[in-house]
């Protein structure tokens, strides 16, 4: 199975372009749309969310992330394997989160181009074919040369900002609950937020945070848009 | 094969995280996305417009139905068959129109939890394995208990409102034309429409009303929006 | 393969009814979806942008290609055979560029009727059933007739306008850059851009046209939105 994350735009052009191209290095391989309204410029904001989202994908998973600003300048390409899933996409602190993190790790660059490639479009000429030989069981030795490790690293530390906000107008942090422990609340903006269990235990209208479904410290609103209310942007920083 | 039915939004992140799941537990299993920009608390339009939606799929097919702002409190979960199709989802209404058209109907309660349960993403956690084990040919006897009818019922009268705009402007009702008979006219906010029987029928720019391809009267603007016009919004009252 | 084309919306209740007839109708067939919030009553533009998209897809494809204002009214619904490639749709000038540049072409008329015909739907109804048909390898040659071309015909020639905005803000113009040969500037609501390979090698915020991933020249900025900045929308001049 291949996994797609990426700032391509859920209702653009270029998602399609991409499984066209999965479907003819991998007919048989199926693709799941995990994410395609990722911000685009925003790196460290998607690293931390595309770690929470892949956390529990099945083992021989593959992901092919792009979030790519310098695609066709001198960032590589890479493909990493972590704890039996690989991840294909740029050498620019997408992946660092999700390296970062796990227990066994293997580097590679990509050093093959298609003989079609685009400046602007790697995903569709580059990742996708090297995600879909990978999902097909065609490992690309050939077109790889191993790295000691990647070359955009960040922490892993949790990250005590939002990175990311739903349309329902609720706001994840980078703060993994099982590192919290037993907080009670939050501070956005200047909002001190109890924490609550789930949205059907607050009264309707009431703001504010819990463990989500994705493990990640959230806060919200039941029934109610917590962005809106608070003015919410990816990057604003919270306090415990 | 499933059809989802979810206020998830197609642009976020959650559709991606059902279908791995769907995938997880039925993965020879075909997945069609019926609708995930549902009004997210609007349960009454959304259980006629499913109804209208599901009225041709196929005998055998699952629909896996997901507008759930109570999720995590004291709803239940439901299973029913209807007519050789089945849906699974909370017992809020949402399947009740579907319920009360059905001229054979079976419900069950979801006793069922899994070993890592969100408070928050039952779609994910709860009601996704479910639809892919009926999908899959292995109904979870074990996992439902039988209920004589659904908990939240509605009347299965059609609705005299706005139950769905497109990002044309067009304006659906809740009014199936098989009961309408020949009325000539619709009256929405003041305006009354004449009916037409499409939209090349009618002067560009031209207001009126018609048999949509659901069976349902809709509101529309030949080549322009009804919804901006008019000011409508889901709810809005209509007059036959 | 089936590929998909239209102005349904991606977010809209259309796409889902077009993939459940499919798989009604050609259940192992696997679809992809091109684009599906292509402007609605742009027919020229959406038949360039069309154009470029398809001119990679393998052969065996079917494309069905939906931006049908006339819907119901008199204009024809066609099949063409291109190159290998197949292309059902209305016969209102959407399939003309590719047709146009076709070496091989082949025109019919679709015929048939189903039972069940809305008035407003035929991707639906007409489209879908006739491409999963060609798709499956059923030909429908008893629901066609030859046709000597398209009712509708444009010309060929590139066109020096937008056609496609995507959501960084980048515009599509239908020029190819083949035909284009060394231009070094092009020119949009009188600012004059200078050509560059792709984003990175142009200063943040500097705005330039190029090559993009189709083979069209795009006008865009380097991380910011051409877009906006330049207050384009498609069927805006652009002078080489």
């Amino acid at each position: 199975m291949i996994y797609l994350y990426t700032d391509f735009g859920a209702g653009d052009i270029y998602v399609g372009q991409v499984k066209a191209a999965l479907a003819q290095h991998a007919p048989s391989v199926s693709v799941i749309d995990i994410f395609h309204d990722a911000p685009a410029f925003q790196i460290t904001a998607n690293a931390h969310l595309l770690a929470a989202l892949c956390q529990r994908l099945p083992p021989g998973s593959v992901v092919c992330a792009v979030v790519d600003p310098g695609v066709g300048g001198d960032r590589d390409g890479v493909v990493i394997a972590t704890d039996d899933r690989y991840f294909v996409g740029p050498d620019n602190g997408l992946l660092s989160v999700v390296a970062a993190r796990a227990s066994i790790l293997h580097v590679w660059k990509i050093q093959w181009q298609p003989a079609l490639l685009s400046a602007s479009f790697h995903g569709r000429d580059v990742f996708a074919p090297i995600a879909a030989w990978i999902a097909a069981g065609k490992f690309p030795t050939d077109k790889l040369s191993g790295l000691a490790k990647l070359g955009v690293e960040t922490a892993p530390d949790d990250l005590a900002q939002i990175i990311y906000i739903d349309h329902y107008g609720n706001a994840y942090t980078g703060l993994r609950c099982a590192a919290l422990g037993a907080a009670p609340t939050l501070t956005i903006k200047g909002n001190r937020l109890p924490r609550a269990r789930t949205f059907s235990d607050v009264a309707l209208g009431g703001a504010f945070w819990y463990e989500n479904s994705l493990g990640l410290a959230e806060i919200a609103i039941n029934q109610g848009s917590a962005a809106a209310r608070f003015g919410l942007q990816i990057g604003d920083a919270v306090w415990v």
